[in-house]
């Protein structure tokens, strides 16, 4: 399913300094890039790279002098999102997974999953199929967890949410993220472009490594599966940031979209 | 230099599990492993894995039944360790870092850079060179945390201990780790057997990178730098742990030791 | 029923000092103090104050030099337990509330009701009956969060319990209060002596405001409610602490006991 | 010195709720309430109650149904503020100390003592004399922390403000109180009118025992001490809220004024 994605952002540059801006569409063997535009005005130079674990592509801006910058990112994306049956996935054990998956099931800044095990066991522990079990503590999540834009600040984390009970799409994503940990099972953060997410922004949800793959969970249920749009995965919030600031930068707007470019679009939800 | 370093580990396995030990040293152009061995018993196969950026060596082990478990490590790693003028490196600015120096500038699990920006700028914001700044912090932990056994447990982080002013090596690790993050110099936790050290245990310390190298710090001052055998390095020690343990796996004892295998030894310090 | 309550404890004076100490049982309509004693050795004069609203018994001993500190409280007390039916107590509103019980509805410490409100009303906001609420909080708490020596410490707060689900009676009363607070029920913290506790020791409870009138429970289930012998009750655990200590005083070994001197006990618990 | 203070507070009633007000001009030896109005639009029965110790004069309003009722209080006070040496006061060892002032030692909500106390003691311990200890740490509160409205939440406590150095007058108070009784002074938290603060609003400072008296001190140095009127003292703000709500009550708006109404006043801070 194709989708047209865009990303305009705008920094007042007080003085040089230096952006990391992670708003790409990642090219993956479900994700193809088929066009894509990236301005930047004033005309600075502009590295891509690959960023954590070489997979993400960010780019990076060094700013040389007080300025305002306009960043425009424009893209055609095909993302081929297959409706399967996970439940037939067994879980894997630790000793047979693939050691770049390890790291996943460590606690991070925003997933303290260390302090999550008793709670998670105590809710999940009885459920047997691992998809079943994501599920389940996506639907948890969703049941219990108020959706409320401001009450979360940089900070929160899934310890916190997980007792607060209200935030935005990052702290679901971050609690989805740390329940699965404690529940042995790796899970990552995602960040990407979501069709039909009102006001338009970016999404954050989570992938858990079930049976040899990265399955995509939204705790939030707020947008269909299917118009998920990929930019990174990392660990948590901390390793996918819309935009790292080094200086005396300040963020003053942005606007996201995300369009359909297709037809016979059909919504598609755990 | 060389040293003889040694690890003994037992396990009382009390059903089918999956242990995960990060106590080989590392080989790295300054760390030689001359010769190692690595007995268990009973016998198990024991998979030699590369964790965490494919960098560190962890050996993963399944246990397939109750058992105990004995682990013995053995190796001499000859250290070159170079006394270097590091007062002259210039700090570079985050345009012009290697990408994969980035996530190291992040906040972790147990280093809450982002929580102590003001506080790591009030104190150490005005000292312009950046080995000094490092050296400048790492005394000030020294100074400030008190050394104390069993003061801290395997929650406790850096916004704690910078609070708290408590900890074992592990926290003023973390506690550097997290003043370089939020100084916008890039640090990482390192765990290494130790000369010197009473009672022998593996030590912790840290590096932040300056000047496009990895320069050890630790603020301990427990030990002599030029006595450390590194195993592994990380952001911190969520990616690092000695052990991670999946299943029903008690850990019964413990012998680590460091020994000069060599002669005229000068220890040295910062 | 009557109970033989003591406590003996044993302090290292290094250096002139203050102990504030909150072991007297505690005299109450429905509590006498049939006899007790207080020993000191060395003798040191002793000062009996009413602390906390002036309704706990404490006493204050300055110990003036370099000395091992003895204390031995004995007493005989009647403690007149009545089974009530409270499931026909009615809500009070906090309009009609007595004013001296307000303090007991706001966060403290241990109990960081505020942050708890979203999680008590989706557990527990449903159910009508304020017994019966608090009857199914206490008994949550006993399914879920696991009873553990040493899991906790002397800053673990109901924030840590409600997700850690470990800890030992303090945290199963902190947390049993912050529920209450965050439905709107005042609540206080509960230090006694506890017959049939093993080994003996202090316990900790918590009481609740239901229909003005406090009502005694015990989330951990240890004891019969109708063994327990009041010393002091307070916002929590910082208003009731068995002993305070200023100066250089070391805590060496304490020995707690509550025997039944009646007869025929019937073991009561809702 | 005469002032004139007035509050205007506005609630949009929901549905039946009741309002706690702590708004009302405290009478003490040093403080008379010359004259003062309250008014409530619509009318409704308001209990003027003593909260807090008996100490603290707040309003309870039952709203039987949904409404927008509006507050207006206005007084004359008459503050009389000594300026006096303290550096003569004497420290007050805890053994000496009014019992009622004991619970001012004892850690809070907002004010983790127990948590801070190597940190005050690193940084204030060598200071011998109590009110210059204070004087002290309150100087290095302002030198640190920056003011900066909206950094920090209803759930801020000092342990968060002594690391992330921002907040309010609030967070100010809260940490001052923190620092105190880490030290072994008593302390408790001050609301009240404020002259020359700019916006008008409530304000928050605090109050150390020392050498048997209440002594003020407000770590903002936004306004002169002796153009404060005391509303409430406590633990901290959790005692001394000036709303607390219990219902579907929404705060709508607010406007306080503090004016001189008398002549030549002559701004005094420490």
């Amino acid at each position: 399913m194709k989708f047209n994605v865009s990303a305009q952002m705008t920094y007042d540059v007080r003085s040089a300094g230096t952006l990391i801006l992670n708003i790409h569409a990642l090219r993956t063997p479900t994700q193809a890039v088929l066009e894509e535009t990236l301005t930047v005005d004033p005309y600075l130079k502009v590295e891509e790279l690959f960023a954590v674990n070489g997979e993400n592509r960010i780019i990076r801006l060094e700013v040389p002098e007080k300025s305002i910058v306009q960043i425009a990112y424009e893209a055609t994306v095909d993302n081929d999102f297959e409706v399967k049956n996970h439940t037939s996935r067994e879980e894997i054990m630790v000793g047979k997974m693939d050691p770049a998956v390890l790291p996943y099931l460590y606690p991070s800044r925003y997933c303290q999953s260390d302090k999550l095990f008793r709670l998670a066991n105590n809710l999940f522990g009885h459920i047997a199929n691992p998809f079943e079990k994501v599920v389940t503590l996506a639907n948890w999540i969703n049941k219990n967890v108020e959706y409320r834009s401001g009450f979360s600040n940089a900070q929160t984390s899934a310890y916190d949410t997980v007792t607060e009970q209200a935030g935005v799409c990052r702290d679901f994503a971050h609690l989805g993220i740390a329940l699965c940990r404690a529940l042995t099972i790796p899970a990552r953060y995602y960040t990407g472009y979501a069709y039909q997410l009102k006001p338009g922004d970016f999404h954050a949800c989570f992938e858990a490594y079930i049976g040899d793959e990265w399955i995509l969970f939204d705790a939030t249920r707020l947008v269909p599966l299917n118009g998920l749009i990929k930019i990174a995965t990392g660990r948590d919030a901390a390793d996918t940031a819309i935009a790292n600031i080094f200086g005396d930068i300040l963020f003053t707007s942005m606007q996201v979209k995300c369009e359909l470019a297709d037809e016979n679009f059909e919504p598609f939800y755990y």
